[in-house]
């Protein structure tokens, strides 16, 4: 192995340090995700339900999806792309028999939230994720956020709702 | 038969008479359900989201559980019974499975909100609800009142739940 070589794969090296010491810095200033640099926006919690959904197999979740102000009059509208500002969060819970629910209907049929399983955002700014559709992707476990390795496959999962700018969930009247 | 009997036979069927009336006409005045006196609150499809749920068997929906203001903050206090003015809303859609999610995930597993099956409503009133835990019930379905009939065992299917103030649906955090 030569000195440029070697001199590379110092470069590179410093190059990672210097790119895992940054993640690592902006991961402990706030819960922000490395990849996207989302956090977790004041208040999603109370904003408008868009629709719910219940996901089997591994996920095995019930799911509300909500929407900022910005989302909803996009959605209620019918308005595409969702313009700059729009938030979509998918908050998940445990798909959690309701054995006191079954015995009211006398038969085993409930299903309700358990615990929370995790929340996911997309956020929407067309110039800062104009390679991923104008989209930003990011998921928080008890409030600790994905790494980016998970987060990468996000914008290809979403590319068959292209025609409906990357969102899969339809508004529920 | 004695005339005595025949009075009170009388009675009966006049106070049976006059009620009919009065619901009638009451129902006849603005889609308010005749029972209760419910109306469907404007503004409840914009309510905070208090949990969801899927049930199984003849139901067959997925729903959403919102809460008025005066719910929600009750809800998050952890605070019963819940006070006057307060109202909470079950929005149920058909379980319906989603063909373009499950494309994504690769199998059958993703089931979304199809059409709207109805919206029931809790109104909570100490006194002009008096007989039925404080709460008065209604459902409507595509804005139609359901009948009395209908709306009388609300109250009774609710009593399991008498330690939580009648109410079944727990918070999701």
């Amino acid at each position: 192995m030569n000195r440029i070589a070697l001199l590379l794969i110092g470069v590179v090296a410093l190059a990672g340090a210097v790119t895992f010491m940054a993640a690592a810095s902006e991961q402990a200033g706030g819960g922000a995700t490395p990849m996207f640099g989302i956090k977790i926006p004041v208040g999603y919690r109370d904003w408008k339900l868009i629709s719910v959904a219940h996901e089997a197999g591994n996920n095995n979740d019930l799911r509300a999806v909500l929407g900022n102000d910005v989302a909803i009059k996009a959605y209620r509208e019918g308005k595409l792309p969702f313009p700059d500002g729009a938030i979509i969060a998918r908050l998940a819970w445990a798909y959690t028999p309701s054995e006191e629910n079954n015995k009211v209907f006398g038969r085993a049929q409930s299903f309700v939230a358990g615990p929370p399983i995790n929340v996911q955002f997309m956020v929407k700014d067309s110039k800062k994720y104009a390679t991923t559709g104008g989209w930003g992707f990011a998921q928080f476990t008890d409030g600790v956020p994905l790494a980016d390795a998970a987060l990468a496959p996000c914008f290809s999962c979403h590319a068959p709702a292209k025609d409906r700018d990357y969102v899969f969930t339809h508004y529920a009247p």
